[in-house]
This record gives C-alpha cells, structure tokens and sequence, in this order.
C-alpha cells in the first residue's frame, strides 16, 4: 500500500463512499509489515544503479544463470561472486556486456552505468594466495562505483615491499588488507595509516592455521586502531562495507 | 496510534477539517514500529497473570528490589533468577508474599493468582548437584502455572533409580532433564517416553567437562528423538520452554 | 513373557501341577529386562499408524530399500532421511505409494492412513540454501500427522518479509527455526511469539561459521525465551519434536 | 635527518668542506627508520588536537595517573579507558577538566578543544548489561569529536523497540552495535540499513556463550552486508573505527 | 518384591485364597524396576566390604561429615576424596580410625577389615605438581585392598629415572600413569611394558596446556597400546579402574 | 648381547686370552641400549604366539601385503586394521590361512596356535554404524586369544535391549563399549557392572558431534567409575588393551 | 638506489652540475623503502649460493617450472617443496641437474656449489608416516649446506630405539624431532641432549588427534627444556629454522 | 658402576677369586638404566656452572627455599622463575648473593662464576604487558652466560620503532620476540634478519586472545622463516633456548 492508496482511500472517505469506520478498521489492520516493506522499497529505490548480488557457491550454473537473467532483465547490474566461466557462457548470448572475473572467481553484467562513488579503495593483499578473495573484494568495489587500487603481496615477512607503497595507501579513503597465514598484514598497515582498515583473513595456510583461524583471531586482537574485521574468505563482504563506507561519506547529514 | 485515533483522522478528514493529502501524508509517516508495538503490547495484555522474570546476576540487590517493586506495583507477579536472600529482606517489607527459594536461588513476588495451567511438567535431575538448575527449572515452571514433579539424582550410572520412576515420568506432558558431567540422561529418559524432552546441560564436572561443554554436546548429539537443548545452567530457559509447551496444548487451533 | 503366560503358569499352581516354589523361582528369575520389553512393545503400539523412520545415510541404497521393504510389510508407513532418488526406483515396484521428497532428500512409503494431529506447525527458514533441512523438518511433521507451514526464506536480514507473516506464525502452536550462518532468527521469532520455537542451526555458511557451530552457540545463546535447539542440521529431530508436543497437548492427563 | 640537514650535508661537498666519497657513505648509512620516524612524526602532527588513549586496565592508579600528567601536560587530551575513580581523585588536583565516566569505566582530560567531526555516530546496544561496552564506544567517539547517539536495549528479543528507533539509526553516518549473548542485533541493523556497521560482540552471557565466542562468531557469520567485527568488549576499538569513518569522510580526495 | 513375597502369593493361589487372574494381574503389574534394584541389591552386598566413595567437592564439610558418618554407622569403609582437614575433625570424634592424607586431599574412614586383592598396582607419576593426583589414586587403589607401589618425579625429560624403575614397573599387574603438560609419560611406559596402563592427564602446565588438555589429548593418541585414559585430575578414576582390573582377574570365570 | 656371550668374555679372561682391561673396554662401551633391547627382545619372547599388528591405513597393498609376508615368514601370526579385501588377494596365494574380515576392515594370517586367554571379553556396541569399529576391537581381542562375546545395537535410547542383555554382560571379565553420538552407553553399562569398562568413541554421528568429539568427551566424564577411554575409532585399542587386562590377571605376582 | 648512485648524485653536486638544493630533494624524498630494498637486496647478497625456495602447494606445474625457471635463470638455486614429479619433468630439460625427491616431495636444480656449513643437524622421526615430513627437513637443510643425519622411527613406544641413537643424537649440533600422534619424542629427546631441539607436530594420526593439534600442544607444552616449535607439517620451516643456527653460531659478533 | 667397578670385578674373575657364572650374572643383571644414568650424571659434569633452575610456581616460600638452599650448597648457581619476593627474604641470610629481579619475577643466587657465551641474544617485546615474560627470557639467557640487548616496546602497531633498531637487531645470534595480542611481531623480526628468532606468545590481550592462543596460533602460522615458538608466558624456555643455541654454536664437532 502506497501513498497514492492511501490518498485514494482518505479520498473515498471524504466524498462519503468509504465509512471512517471501515475506514479506519482497514487502515489499522494494515499490516506495519507492508508499510516496512514500501519503506524498504522506496530505500531500494534510493540504490538504484547500484548492483545486486548473488551468492554462486551451491547454485548450479542453470540456476544462477536465470537469476542473473532475471535481475538483468529488471535494468539492474548483476555481481555473481564464487562462480565459475560456466555462468558466463550461458548467460553472455542474452547479455553481451557479461564479464567472467577469472581472479575473483565472478560474473558480472552491466546493463546501465554505475554511478561513480567519491574517494579511492585500496586493497592491499599479504601473499599470492591471497589472490581470489583480494579480487573479489576489489571487484566488489569497483562494480560499486569504488575506484581501487590494487597493492599486493606486499607480506609482512618482506617489510620493504609494503613500505615502498606507503604514499598509495595513504591516499585511499578506505584500505582493504587481505592476508591469511598469521594474519599481521592489517595491524601493520593499521599504524601506518589513519584510515579506516578492513581486515579480511584468509583460509590460506595450513596446519595450525586452522583454515583461517589463526589469521582471524590475530586480525581481531590487532594493537593497532581503526580496524574492522570480516568473515575468513570474505572478499565481498570487505569490498562492500568498503563501498558502505564511502557512501557514508557522501551523504549529507 | 490506536484505532480510535485513526477513527479520529478519518472523521476529521470526513468532516472536512483536515485536507486528505495531509491525512495521507500523516498516515504514510505512521511508523509501523508504533502499530507493532501496539500489537506486542496487547499481545502483551494476553499473557495477563504470568510472572515478569528478572535476570539477578550482575546485579545489585537494590537494583533488584528496585526492579521487582516497580513490577509488582503494577499488578504482576515476580520471578528472580539468579539472586541472593539479600534481595528478599529488601523487598519483603513492602511486598509479604515474597519468598526465598534457595536451591533455586531465586526470589518470588506473587500479587495475583496465576491460572493453573493443564498438564504436568516433570523436573529429572542427574546429580545432587545439579539441583540448583533443576529447582530453576521447577520454580519457573510452577510459578507460571504449571504442575511439577521433581525426579530428582537419577543418573545414568545407578539406572534403577531411574526405571524406578517411569510411571511418574509417563504421566507427565513434558519432562525437562538437568545432567552435567556426560550428559546421558536425556538420551536414556527420551528413549523411555513419548512426551517432549528438554535436555538442561550443567556446568557440573571437571576437567574434560569444560565447564558444561560435555554435556552440551552429548545432548545435542542425543541418538533419541523428541528432545530439545538450552543453555548450559539455563534451568529457566527449561522451565519457560515447558510452559510454553503446556500453553500450546491449551490454545484453541 | 505376556500376561497369558503369567495367568497359565499360575493356573498350573492352582492346580498342582506346578510346585509354587518352582514358580515362584521361575518368576522371580524372570529378567525385568523382558517386562522392560513387554512394556516398551506395548507402548510402541499405541503409537500404530505413526511412521518409522530410516536413517539413510551411510546406507547402500539396496539396504535401505530392504529395511524399507520389511517394515512396510509390517503395515507401517515408512519415512527414509538423508537418501536418494536410487532407493526409490527400488522400493516402487512393490511398494507404489513411495515418494521421493528431492528437497527433504527423503522417500516415504504410506501404507496405512496416518491419523491427523491437532494444531499447525510453523516451519520458518532463513535462506535458500537452509532448504534442505527446512523440508526434512516440514516432511516429518506432516508425516507423522501435523498440519504444516511453510514461511521460508524470511531472513533477519531483510526483517520486513518476516514481519509480513506474524499473523501465519501466530497461528502455529509449535515453530520450528531454520537458520545457518549468523543463527539469528529464532531470537528474533522468539521475540514475537508465545508459542514454543525449535531452533536448527545448519552447516549453511563459510568460514568463521565452522560448519554450524555460529549458529549453533548463537541459537543455544538466545536472548529470547521458549527455545529449544537441536543438533546442526537435523530437520528429522525439529520435525519429531514439533510432533511430539504436538501429541503431547492431545494427551488425557 | 631533516632536509636542512641533508642540504647542510650537500653545501659542504659543494664547498669542498666534505668528500663527495664520506658524504655518500654518510648517506648510504643514513638509516631508513628515521626517516619513517620523521614521516611519522609528521604525521601525528596532523591529528593534533585528538586525544591520546591510555589502555588503563592492569596498570596502577598511580601509574595511570602518571602517564596521564606527562601527556596532558604536552597540550594533549587523554582517554583513559578500563580505568576507576580512583584515577580521577590522583589527576583531577592537577587537572581540573578531568571526568570519570563511571558506565564507561572511563578517564577523560580536556586540555584544547577537539575539533568536531562532521556526521553522527549511532551506538545501539543490546541490553543493560552491555552498557559499558556501548559507553566506552559511545565515549571513545564523542571525545574523538563525533556527535554520538545512543540507542540503547533494543535487542531483537523486542524487535519493536528497535523498528520505533529507525529513524534515528538512519541518520547516522556510522552505526555501532554492540550485543552478548547470541549476537543477533548486527544483522538485523543492517538488514535496516546502508550506513557501515560496526560490531561489538560482548562477553555477556553465560553457559555457552563461552566469553563472547557465540556472539563473535554471529557476527563474523552475519547475512547482512556492509559490517566490520571488533574483538570482544573492544567499546574502544569500535569507537576508533567510527571516528575514522567519520574522518575519512571528511578527507579531501 | 523379594521371592518371599513371589511365593507367599503363589501359595495364596495354591491354597485358593487368590484368584490366579488377580494374581496374574498382580505379577503383571510389579514394577521391573523393583526387580532391577533387588538384583542390584543383591550385587551390591557381593561387594561388601569395599569402601563407599564421596565426592567432597563442593560440599560444606558439615555435610560431608554427615554422610560419612551415615555410612560408617551402616558398617562400611568411607573414603572421602577432594575435601579438607576440617572434615577430619568434624568425623574424627564419633570414628577414631578417620585419618587425613593430605597430599591426597582424601579422609578415610576404616570401619571394618578390607579383603586384600591379588596384584599388585604402581602409581607413577611425572612431577611433584602432579603428586595430588597421583595419591588420590594411589589412596583410592589401596583403600579398596590393593597393594600399591609409587615411582614418583620420573618425567620424561629424564628418562634415567624412569629407567631406573623398570623392574619394579614390571612386577605390577595394573599401572597407573599420572601426567601433566606435554602428557608423554604413558606412552613411554606403554613402551616399555605388557601390563595394562591407565594414564591420567592432570591440570599441571600453564598457557597452551589449556588445563590438562594437551596431556588429555596426547594420551588419547598415544603410539603405545595397551593404554586406557580416564578424566583430566580423575586420580580416583585411574584408581577405581585399577581396582576393577585386579578383581576382573580374580573372578572364576 | 645375551648372557652367553658375556659369559665367554669373562670365560676369555679367565683363560687369559682376554684381558682384563680390554674386556672391561668392551663391557664398559657396552650401550645400554643394546641390553636395553635384549631385555625387550627377551620380552617379546615372551609374547611369542600372539600376533604382530599392521596399521594399513595410508599403506599401498603391495606395501602392507610386503610387510605381512616377513611377519609370517617369521613364524607370527598377522593382524591388519584398516586395510582392504586387496591386501588378501596379494597375502592369500602363499599365505592361505589368509582372511579378509570385512566388517573390521581387517586381514588376519595364522601361521601358528595362538594360547587361549582365560576370561571373556564382552563388545558392546550402541548402533550399526558403529560396527567396524566393533568388529575392529572384537577382532583384535579374540586373534590375540580371547574369547568374545557381541552384543550390538543396544543403544541407549533403547534400554530394554541392553537390559536383556545384562546376564551376558556380568560373564564378562572386560568390557569394551563402542558408541559414538552422545556416547551414552559406556555410563550406562558402567553403571550396571563390576569389571572394567573400556570405552571407544566412534566418529559415528554428524553436526555438532565434531567427528566423535562429542562422545569422547561424555566418555571421559562418565559418572560411572571403572571406565578408560580410548582414541576415537580406536577399535583395535581398545581390543588390545582388553586382551592386557586378560593378561594381566593370568599372571603369576 | 645503491651507494654508487648516491656517491653519482654528490659527485654532481660537488662539480656544480646539480644544485645543492635540488640533490637535497631528490635525496629527502627518496623513500626510505627503496634504501631498505637496497640493504635487503645487499643483505641477500650475502647469501649468496643458499637456495631459493619455492612453495609448491597450490601452484599448476606450469606455473612451478616457470618459477624455477626463472630463478636457475639468475643462477641461484631453488628448492620446490610440496610438489610433484610433473615438476620434474617440465624443468629437467633446461636444468639437468634437477632432481625429485619422492620421500620430501620436494624438487631441487642445483646451478652453483652451496658453501657447506659448520656442524651437523639430526633429523629424528617417530613413525614410518612421518617420513615425508622428515624428509622435507632433512632435504632443506642438506640443500642449504648443512651435513645431515637421519634417525628414523625411533618413536617413544620403542624407546630402545632411540637409546640405541643416543650417541649420534650427541653428535648433532641442532637436532629435528618430527612426530605425530602424542607428540611425545621431543621431550624425550630434549632430556637427553643439551642440543637446541626443533620439535615438528605432524598431522600424522587420526580422531582426536585433530589433525595434529593433540602433537602440537604436546611440544609446546615440554616438560624438557631447549625445544622450539614450528608449525605442523612444517618440515621446511625446521629445515630452515637449523639452518639458521648453524649459520648463526659461524658468525662472527 | 664406572668402568673401575667393571674392570676390579674382571680382575677377580681373572684372579680367579670370582666365579665367571657368577660375574656374567652380575653384570647381565647390571640394570642399563644405572649405566644411563651415569652417562646423564657424568653428561651434566659437562654443564658445571650453569645454573640450576627451578619453576616457583605453585611451591611455597619455604619450599622454594629450601630447594635453593640446597642447590646453592652444592656448589651451583640457581635461578627461581615465577617466584616473589618472599623467597629473597628467606634465602639471603645465608647466601648474601641473591638477588631478586621484580619484573622478571624471578630470585638468582650465584655461587661461582658463569661461563660466558660467545654471541649476543637480542630480546624484542611488542609492548609494556609483556615486560614480565621478556625479563624472565632476558635474566634466563643472562644468568647461564649470554650477553643480552633489551629491545622494549616496538609492537608493529608502530613500526618505526622497530625499524630504528634494525641494527642493533642485526648484531644478535639469536633474536627472542615477546608478544602477546596478535602476534605479529616475530613475522616482522624474522622478515628483516638471518638469525634465528624464537618467538614467545604472550597471554597479554582480551575477548577473541583467549589467553595467549591468537598470538601462539599467529607465531606458528608465520610466513617468515626461521622462527621457532614456546608455550605462551613461557620466557624461561625462550631464553633457555637461546642459550643452547650459543652454546652450540661454540660446540667442536
């Protein structure tokens, strides 16, 4: 029920066709839930041009390819993460601007421009391992409308490496660091910067790096300040709270 | 904004003193966060009768008394967890009917009759001390209307005691079981009955108990069916769940 | 040892031709285990009509079809979880009421009416990917006789879908709560609800989910009251305990 | 080494004063780190005007109060959190501005203003017994210069409590979230919004909530999108995180 | 129900004064589990002589004083483990033979002569910190009628020691392997002998020995055979084993 | 170096073909170790008859069929765990004693008698999926020489049929019980038992069993005494220390 | 930027044709990151004939060969660890010196002499399964020059075994333990030399084990002194590490 | 016995005053453990002036004493860890040299001079908690003989810190770092030198640090090379190690 309903049914009740009380008794059952979701509509509506995000891991290609379809068909860009060349070849016949992200391991289609967001992501990744969930978090962004630049395997254990790359990272707005192992990357590129830092473990090692574990807990109990921590693996969900960030900036409040 | 206000927008719009396009946008507003808390709140009014429950650990006894004053002011009745005899001679003063239940370390508040409810809960302990969770279980149990029957140090390894008492424990409509160290019991009393069984794990044990992680997973793992877990110690999350249970069978469907 | 055998064994005393000594050494040697027996076998057929269940994995499709074979010669209706398609094609010929559920992953064999339980249970699911456990649950309920919804895909993290549908979980007397990942919805259907909720926690998720166990801690820790859980994954032991106070709430007591 | 004296350096060998042959040794063994102290140095010279953060617990109240005098004393302000009144009573004689916030467990000495940062930071708790995670965020960010709402015991337990507080959440800039036992509320805030969200696991709870180890895990394992985690009870870390937000925000680019 | 009363009813029935369809009801309806506990019974008067076991943890010495005296007035040795000197005092008055070994943290209480078992049991240990785990079970094995023999402070780390201790190692028929912080103990012992070894991981360690579990975890993968583990500090279940063992090969079979 | 060739040493001095000094020499580099071995050889004599073990797992046919021919060669009877029906067809053409057991996963080779032990063992196991592990420890037991009884499927959600059992259970002398899930069964049947249990977690379960954690940990915290725990799976551990308890009591002391 | 170039630029400087000024600022903003390149460079330079290593796992032969390719190319050694044969054969036609290590799984080319070092390393192994991890270390350190001895499957069961060693254990100058299972061989070991130990866990084994964790705690928790721990599975890091102290004790300081 | 002992009983034999039969049994009963255990004691003669150390924890004061003051009687140098100064207080009226050493929490009394070793130990601590574990690894390494350089508080949080003291760090034979949180620092340290670095994890942290297992599991997954770690806390077996690296490095071999 929108607005113009609502109008519609006051209407109705002023020239006498609709009761007040009938009226009213519509109105108060009027589930907050439909109002919640117009709300949540509208919200959509404020992220248009924005793209929508599926989840490829689990879904058969024929699957993901008619979401993508589906989405695509709506006029709205499409990012498939953790899928495989397999979704691009079913879907680039019906949308020529489909991309496969061999890296990212991601699909993405482009049916209108993305709006370009203020301020510059850097992603900054410890080893070559590191690679797909450093892509997919930078492709996250970039699809966003984040402009990224790419620092990697720039590890702790080869310190020169990240330092000769400190004037890069202080000109990003946020720092993405991507590192599994022991996960110090972040708590180093942490005290050399101010900007807000987004430390991603990786499933990267082996032994009593319990898939990630070791690099998580040591990303969560970094001494350095300013850093936020997402899910082992998650490229994504690092590129977009990036992407979250920068919007952020960007309101006005 | 309850249904007589919304009456009252309508009629004004009816009656030509407010402009429908400024009831619209009025009603449009109209948080649905404010009709949701209506409905909780008569859902609220449904429950009539049945006790508040406070949560007595981290707090003061003043902040308690405090608590259970304000409460019993308004007409309900009161259960604390987790507290101390403290808490009693500061509330007794103002409110006679309060008790001390010291194996449940709680304290009660009773200002109105609470109606009984049908079916019997039966309380199976393990150990003697896993008492104080059992007697949580059972006062929160009782005190919310329902008949409880304490079937009490009946562990597995003397498994007579507990054969002993399945005529008892066949009679009642939920049984809840409270076990530390390996958390047997509910296994063997779920293979016993048809009822529901809650399965209570205690931090009761030492070494390899992990502090109640033993019996946790043991009951989670529990090769019997019919059989739900709650928290380690978490004797009222039993005894809520039982008379949730009780109420269900109770409501006309 | 029936109570036939008892009355002629006692008849043969009466009548000389049993020495009461021998007898009553005879009956005092008479393991409790069989009485045990007795009663439990006795028990199990007030249960008649209800269904047997199959655990299936791990099993060779051959042994599955042929405990499945015996039972329903048996008269009784057969539920297999965790299966496949193959046990079907074997099963069918002698058995043509079977059905493969491919989203439960489970056959059912109906060869006998199932009486029909009083009161509706509620199976509500985070996401797509909980599908499978969320029908193994849906599919034992309604099996053994439940009436059952489903409300599925109604995550915490688009919270207007689940609001759209508190009326359809008001309406449940038992609701079971499907979630990975985080494990947060049962929190918050607990939150809404009076009836009892069964939380399953699924292996739904990556990383730092490790394979449930997030959800599982956070299901076990909820804040909300009238939670039970059960193991990761297991929509069987949601499905039979939803059915068990199902059944409860119906008896005399 | 500054650059004047490296230009002292260079004018001596064109002066002849020194060999091109030492000067280049003096050079070649100029060390790295202190031209990464200038850097550095220079670099906090940019935030002057922020206020330094003295992790108190496990220090004496005389220590405490010692380090606080050396900085307050250099024309900085100071944050002292996990501290007690009794540092107050050592540092208010010499410094008057001194505070103790008690929920926070929190020293402040203000010796120049801070400068104010453009955008609101939402701190949303779960329930009272997070209060001093939530306050020491709160506090760490409004002393930092953030303008700082609280949104306090809205747990999704009383998912209404929450919904009434939309509005308010959709104003921030930032959104900090802080909540034991399940660790719920994270997903459900950011199912609601766009803005980033910060997580706070805390230890509260009891059983197995293992220290805040559930609700880390929910968090890390969230559905929603656009959420970096901190460690347990790290109010602070949280409250950094979004005062870089904030700043980042604010950087010319 | 003892066979007295089977055959005083039986006669009833031979004489005609019950009817054998009341009486086959009678049978009919008597409790297995009475049966059960009489057999119990009975197997518990086979073990007279042996000493009852109190777990004094957690109990007030007024209590524990309690049920010792109980159980010494019924005739029976009484050893109390985990407790105090207190409770020696408190017993010692009314039981003169009551004696408190300290290093065991145990009291006993020596009522009647206990039967000697065949075989003899050593007690080994790693280090003086493990010396309380080691007496409680070697207290335990010699309270029940074993003859024991201590090899204490022979760690691996000199293996001399041990080595030293072979023949006697070699003459015991049950041996019991006492260790903390790495846990290797048992698998050297298991290495050098035949006999069966019951190895006890204790709580001694500090940081990654995670109170006992890295000994509990090296002994459950001990490359020896032969090695049966009991609870983390569980000297009195090492020592009950022990005692189980000996009598096992005294049985006729 | 055996006692004969030391006796010749000394025989050579005292003839005078040796001196005195070179054969203290030689005595005096005499390692420990090589008397070391000659008393373990000397022991393992005293094993002679009972069977050399092969733990195939991870081993090549080819490897453990190479590895059983030397053993046999050598006049040993062979046992293999974790092996295949392969290594049987490579053993049997030379070996035709050869047997594939296949629900132990096991090859057996008997060249010669193995002495028969006295006591029997008694194999319990709660569910079919725990048989290999069962049949693993059956096998072990009764190919060293001791008589075995099964007892399968009696787990504990089933009482009765472990009740109906309990006579076979009290001929035992050992008993091995073998469950994985909850781990109940060894508390049970240690709860009606004298002789010493030995208890096997399997890995048998799924979810928050953590691959047999969840019954390893119930079985060290047993409220039973008299009960050892072996490694998850470790069926052939268990059989063998069964057969050393049976040892044990044969031994003259 | 390396002295020559440092002592070009004051050359410059001296003979008028660069300002003073302008040699200032080409000096200040050459990033201290490149003079740590430089030293690192340099430093590696003394190196000079060690070996390159190539971490294999995870990487497609094409993508190893060409690595290695390009590092022979420079002249340099290189080790490949954690690889495979395919290696082999795609490298030795360019490089025949190439060899591959079955047991280490490890490839090496060898294009220069490597300097031998001083003292030898042992590398001590408990079971035939902790072969490759072994042999990893041993091949590292022998290809780095050190002279290497191997004592295999000398684990604690069989402590015989490793007496029968002692005397070339004290030889060593640096001694490898590698075990799985209990872990247990580094303790003893550590008690018999004086030697620094380096203890490998091995993932060797299986149930709780957990996949090495049970060995790792073991070594961290030694009872015996002078043991440093490196990750499990990691026989190149022990390797390495031995090297590293070789050399260090060849410095001169 | 020692080789005169062998060589006074040959010459009996040879005198003819001893029986050959009888010596042989003599010596085949000579156990090899005494001659093991002369090895070790004539092994430790070797060590002469290294101190003695023992482990305060959990002994009393007087205990403790009374253990110093027999070592120290014996000539030997002795060094408490984890001792008060309660211990000094006994201790120095007989042996005037003790000293306590209050942030290393450790007593030393010296009774004769130490060896010095040849090498520097560099000790590096990430931040001002770890002090106490750093000077316990710093008096350990000092007190058997090293020259040690404190490297205080240069965490990674701050890198230049770090970076000043390269040099310093390049001139050690063996780098010992100390941190607790995340661990990072030893990957940083062992990135930028040849030595060996051990690495100590700290229990210094909270929430997600449990206690010291995020900076262990950090340590162990480093990407650096050349780091071997101890126990969390454990200082003493940090510099220990240390020094048997020094005094292998001296070793002729």
């Amino acid at each position: 029920m929108d607005p113009q309903d609502i109008y519609e049914l006051l209407a109705a009740v002023k020239s006498g066709s609709l009761d007040p009380a009938e009226a009213a008794e519509r109105l108060r059952k009027l589930p907050y839930e439909d109002l919640g979701y117009a709300k949540v509509d509208h919200h959509r509506a404020l992220r248009r041009g924005f793209p929508e995000v599926v989840f490829g891991a689990g879904k058969a290609p024929e699957q993901t390819a008619g979401i993508v379809d589906r989405i695509a068909a709506r006029g709205q860009n499409v990012l498939v993460t953790r899928t495989s060349a397999d979704v691009l070849s079913l879907v680039s016949p019906s949308w020529p601007s489909a991309r496969y992200h061999a890296e990212a391991r991601s699909v993405t289609v482009t049916v209108r421009e993305t709006p370009r967001l203020a301020g510059r992501v850097a992603v900054v990744s410890a080893g070559t391992s590191d690679l797909p969930v450093a892509e997919e978090a930078a492709l996250t962004a970039s699809f966003h409308g984040a402009e990224v630049e790419r620092i990697y395997d720039v590890g702790v254990a080869g310190l020169h490496r990240l330092l000769d790359r400190t004037d890069s990272l202080r000109r990003a707005r946020v720092v993405i660091v991507v590192a599994g192992m022991e996960g110090a990357l972040p708590s180093v590129v942490g005290g050399l910067l101010e900007a807000p830092v987004i430390a991603v473990p990786t499933s990267v090692g082996y032994g009593a790096s319990f898939q990630g574990l070791a690099a998580l807990l040591a990303m969560l109990n970094s001494c350095a300040s300013g850093i936020g921590v997402v899910n082992i693996d998650n490229g994504f969900g690092a590129g977009y709270l990036a992407v979250a960030i920068l919007k952020s900036g960007s309101v006005e409040t």
